[in-house]
């Protein structure tokens, strides 16, 4: 081990417990041993996304939190609803880490030249465990960043950039020529606006909100459908008209929103097929949910023929469709943009023992549009 | 035109009215013309199947038909709901012909070898318009029935036989290795229990009542599970572990069943899955919903993971995937087994007009299992 590596470092732990809690704490811990083909990254910046929170709290009732211990070691406990405990049992009595992705630097590697090469470098990493101080982590796994690009601007490299750039694929794949997205305004919203742009694919994109339209709006987004407006499904049928949008990201999950999309759909096809069929027309039409901002049931008037389809969309699987060398490929897109197409923005930045304080987790668990965290591990 | 052959003939007619009405009605025509490679077939079976139900009728409100004109000559009349009418624009003021198949005898034919051919010949017809004293046909599309088997024997030989091997079909292109089915002790159903019995293929079978599990039992069926029972859910989760199948297609549509199908088989593949994992299992697990027995919203509790499917199935558009070759192996199948298993059976035969009487429309409207109609033009 290098010098001026201490021994234990800090780290997030989440446990599903007996007693039907969950409980997140700060944990210290040795740093593990590294294999030749291993570096050590001391984490400088680490995203708050919406897929950490399936993680770190388990579904449980963040209303009902409360943090005890001390500042530097707050221990956060929610309460699990008898069911949420049953789906979890794997996850009981067993400390998980957490924080998908982020970034920081190289202090120490493995023997192998891979991983010699990569000290003192900025790196992104992937792959769970990130809201530590350090993370062990495959050099051939780590995305080294740009010269011009800090670990706090590399940090997201990997969920929303790969997630944009996956639907982008998903549809091409599929043989559709146009996307819908919901909660079109988020920060993955606004770099999938801009990969679209890019790439010249129209884009539908569906918010909540006059204010998100704005934000849309002013990032120069043509296509943007507001749910609230008592027009919503004309509107909607109509930039679906424009566009032949046929495939939709859905981040919302429960509710009327994707079979509405759906039968939108429906009927801008409609308006072209020949005829008319009692089983609908031709055009293949699908939503894909990918988040659950609405943890509700999905309910679906089917108003739209046979022709569709309605599943989930995960990332890391579809990742493992699209082969080595594709996947190479988006990698390099996504570190050559990290400051541009791909840049993202935070609003809050918080140490480890910062983040399970009650004002942050109530922030960052309400996933509101516009305000996004980043665990900052040595800062505090 | 060989002699013998009026120069017009009964055929039923749906028409979709300005009025928002749907009435069907029997009309007189003349005989088409015959090109050269066309038969004249003399319709004597043509099945009521429930995908005659949406040309029949419209959707419309069956509760308040009324029958007017004479006991050759009826006129049904039922209502419209205002949507209806608008989904239903392409039809109003066109009388569309009905009958999705049937079978009969060829009384005249064009001038080609094969259209002449087929004179004095029993023959299925899948198309359209087969509630007709006469039908004209394309020789080509022609199933010429084996010697032992009568026009009712054969009248049933597309939409079922090819459902049910297109099922299997299906399964077997999208790599899963067991089939679930809901209202599986119809008609098809029961066919389809007879297909997978002889491609040892497990099947699950979902009833709604303990006599419609009877039925299934007395056939054979390992695995029958009816959804009113208490515990429905265990049941299902402990056949879908005992198949693997991850493949189930429904015909009732509404309410929670597909969502729980859903629920079902990723509770049986979490049985044998290494470790949790927030997003669930990686198992493939897809519902295609191909019938409407509950024309409500489909609602689907997403407590699965994002590794599903649900969507719409449609014969006609899924046999066109597999290309010509594999669609006349399927139909000579299903020519070999019309008599075994392939076999429909009917509990009702009535006339053209007779179809049109209120005790029939509400005897197989109600879709009810083991009822079945036929009409037989050449009854009355």
């Amino acid at each position: 081990m290098a010098s001026g590596i201490p021994e234990t470092g800090r780290a997030l732990r989440t446990l599903v417990t007996e007693n039907g809690t969950v409980e997140v704490s700060v944990q210290e811990a040795p740093i593990p041993e590294l294999g030749p083909g291993d570096v050590l990254v001391r984490v400088e910046a680490a995203p708050v996304n919406p897929s950490d929170l399936g993680i770190l709290f388990a579904g449980a009732d963040m209303s009902a939190a409360t943090v005890s211990g001390s500042w530097e070691q707050p221990v956060l406990t929610a309460p699990l609803s008898p069911g949420a405990v049953r789906a979890l049992a794997a996850r009981v009595g067993k400390p998980l880490p957490a924080g998908n992705e982020g970034a920081g630097t190289v202090v120490a590697a493995g023997a192998s030249d891979a991983a010699q090469a990569l000290i003192g470098r900025a790196v992104a990493v992937a792959g769970g465990g990130m809201y530590a101080d350090y993370r062990r982590a495959d050099a051939a796994q780590c995305l080294v960043l740009p010269a011009d690009v800090t670990p706090r601007q590399g940090a997201s490299s990997f969920i929303n950039p790969m997630t944009a750039l996956g639907m982008v694929e998903t549809m091409r794949r599929e043989g559709h020529t146009g996307l819908v997205h919901t909660a079109a305004a988020s920060n993955l919203g606004q770099m999938l606006n801009r990969v679209c742009a890019e790439d010249k694919i129209p884009l539908v994109n569906i918010v909540r909100s006059a204010a998100q339209e704005e934000i849309l709006r002013a990032l120069g987004a043509e296509y943007v459908c507001n749910s609230t407006s008592p027009a919503f499904a004309a509107e909607l049928t109509a930039a679906l008209e424009a566009t032949s949008a046929t495939l939709a990201f859905d981040a919302v999950g429960g509710g009327e929103l994707a079979g509405t999309i759906l039968g939108c759909m429906e009927a801008a096809a409609a308006k072209d097929a020949p005829g008319y069929s009692v089983y609908g027309t031709t055009t293949r039409k699908q939503v894909y949910i990918y988040g659950g901002l609405d943890r509700g049931p999905t309910i679906v008037h089917r108003t739209f023929g046979l022709t569709w389809g309605l599943g989930g969309w995960l990332l890391t699987p579809f990742l493992q469709t699209i082969g080595p060398d594709r996947f190479r490929e988006l990698r390099e897109r996504v570190g050559a943009g990290l400051t541009t197409t791909f840049a993202s923005s935070y609003t809050q930045e918080v140490s480890l023992a910062g983040a399970l304080q009650p004002e942050a987790v109530a922030a960052y668990t309400r996933q509101a549009t516009g305000e996004k965290f980043v665990i900052a591990p040595q800062s505090g």
